[in-house]
């Protein structure tokens, strides 16, 4: 049988620290290239209306060590309206019941059977954190006690839940600019880790004196300044553009997720009307000339730098203890969907989780 | 509901006429940049024993027109032998109940809901003879009688219903270098198609004076010379190497598919063992040298030549009446497979064919 799972399932099946474990394994495997990702590919469509777009994303990978292909795909209607502020976009729950679409399909690698299918919701959140908790785990200093987070929203509780696994945190200190939005989460994530989170009024207030400074934004800027990082931080950051330039370059160490910086990007379209996927630049609007530079000498400058696979593997020689040190989580890969995606799997089978719709419904006796 | 189809009744649903229509059309958005395609892909890893491999492939594409985007994928298990002939590759059904796997996914470009669910195995077939097909209707003399066709297995059965459909045929000369196999296939497909199909005992027999000559093999190097072909003719191949390069050098106008001549490969491992997939030099072994850089160079050549979307555009110079053209099917696009599948599930609607899954289980209400 072929096991449909929710995100509500996937959510109670995967807790964090069983995420960061197979997380970990998983760049140890592609470090060593035992694992191979076909990066993100992006097809920007019209759909039926004039303000809205259709993207049709997708990336897979093979992990052996775990049987499984995956392949994980989000078929988005976006809203996206031209200002001189920039382009406005939003993913539009316009599927039926007002919902989302991004998928998860996982495959053996023995038989070729397909083992399940699973939305990507819980998962892309958990795949995030987790994998900023690996390279924490590998950069980090051991000793860390005092994280400070900035945003607020859905990456950053599960940043926050991987820091605390993979360090004998004391305190978390949060900054997001709406007060009563950092004062709702940090109530909410004390309670949810055990340990004091606290909302602080600005930005360089959390960072100053942390171990491990986070960033879990959408910003297309910087979110900190080089002066308020101590010397012997960790920075960990999920968006290209969230660390400033000077930052980057006190540090003795950057590792960035991949080197692939930008998706691969189809258009239809005789491309009068330019489009930038998953690039900061687009929201840029008329800032776009000189800011628009920064990120890509930014972006080239990331893809000299090790990745997360080859720290992993023991590739990357180690700073001092006591270096400052920054991860750049700068783009996903269909490798965590798949490490994640066969966790799920296995302890769903495990545990008698989940629908089921009949595999022989998804296989064929026509050789294709 | 999101609707899932067998191969059974997708060859049901989709006659040759309609498939050539409707590729017809798809080809023209495809010239005027009204829909896109991204590349197919190939993961190659470990199966579970030595012999084998795992190969992960997708393709995808949005088509506007139909309302669809796309994605093709294949989760083979390939039985993978070397020898000094060349290495051996063969697709294992060792999915449960002794089946292959390959699917068609058809997404909503209004919605985003995933609309059907469906085999590749039949469409797979139908539109490589509906592409050459289609290739032929734009290129062949108007009034083609006899055509020649080189090959007798499942691909060479689309070829001739499509040619069947285009053109005003009163023979068909078929050859294969088994008797038997090219006699069982003349006479089912006289029967299948109204008309006269012979077998003959040599390519040069069926090749010479024939109108349309068509190759489907899964040849490795050129099936005809190019002397045997009658000046007027239209040559319509499905792989590279069946034509010769003499008689390419001969043709007046020559079409290709996509100018893309390989997918992207990803590889598991660290490469001390070179994969060449999709590519026929991997087959050639010993021969492997002279033969591999003739290919090569045929390939770069072939992508030189404007493609099937351009052609149905209207935008490449037809040559004068009577004139020597050839189409090479140099490789698949998800395009296709977003063309026909949208088809199948226009008309299994319509018709109240098919399976159900609540399309509910695979939407979500988690932000991706």
């Amino acid at each position: 049988m072929t096991l449909i799972l929710t995100n509500e399932e996937i959510a109670r099946l995967l807790p964090m620290p069983n995420c960061l474990a197979r997380l970990e394994q998983t760049y140890l495997a592609l470090g060593r290239r035992e694992a191979a990702n076909r990066p993100r590919s992006d097809i920007y469509a019209p759909s039926d209306e004039p303000t809205r777009r259709y993207i049709f994303k997708t990336m897979d990978a093979v992990l052996p060590f775990a049987g499984v292909a995956a392949l994980r795909l989000n078929s988005d209607v976006i809203l996206w309206e031209k200002s001189g502020a920039g382009v406005r976009k939003d993913k539009q729950p316009v599927a039926p019941g007002g919902k989302w679409v991004g998928l998860i399909l996982l495959f053996s690698t023995r038989t070729g059977e397909p083992l399940a299918i699973m939305p990507d919701g819980v998962i892309q959140q958990l795949r995030v954190g987790a994998t900023n908790g690996v390279a924490a785990k590998l950069m980090a200093p051991p000793d860390a006690a005092v994280y400070a987070l900035l945003g607020a929203g859905e990456q950053a509780a599960t940043q926050a839940a991987a820091m605390v696994a993979v360090r004998p945190l004391r305190e978390i200190r949060v900054y997001s600019p709406t007060r009563e939005r950092r004062e709702r989460f940090a109530a909410a994530m004390s309670e949810r880790l055990g340990l004091p989170v606290r909302a602080v009024a600005s930005a360089e207030e959390a960072v100053r004196g942390a171990d491990i400074v986070g960033a879990a934004t959408n910003s297309i800027r910087p979110v900190l300044e080089a002066e308020w990082v101590a010397p012997h931080a960790h920075v960990s950051t999920i968006r290209t553009p969230e660390a400033p330039p000077p930052l980057l370059e006190r540090c003795r160490l950057i590792v960035v997720h991949t080197r692939t910086w930008a998706p691969a990007n189809y258009i239809v379209g005789r491309g009068e009307e330019p489009v930038y996927a998953h690039d900061p630049r687009e929201a840029l609007g008329d800032e776009h000339g000189t800011t628009a530079d920064a990120l890509e000498s930014q972006s080239r400058f990331l893809s000299r730098q090790p990745d997360l696979g080859e720290l992993a593997a023991g590739e990357v020689a180690l700073p001092p203890p006591g270096s400052l040190t920054c991860f750049v989580n700068t783009m996903g890969l269909g490798v965590q969907f798949a490490a994640l995606g066969a966790l799920a799997h296995e302890r769903a089978l495990e545990q008698g989780i989940g629908r089921e719709i009949p595999t022989d419904w998804l296989l064929e006796t026509v050789h294709p």
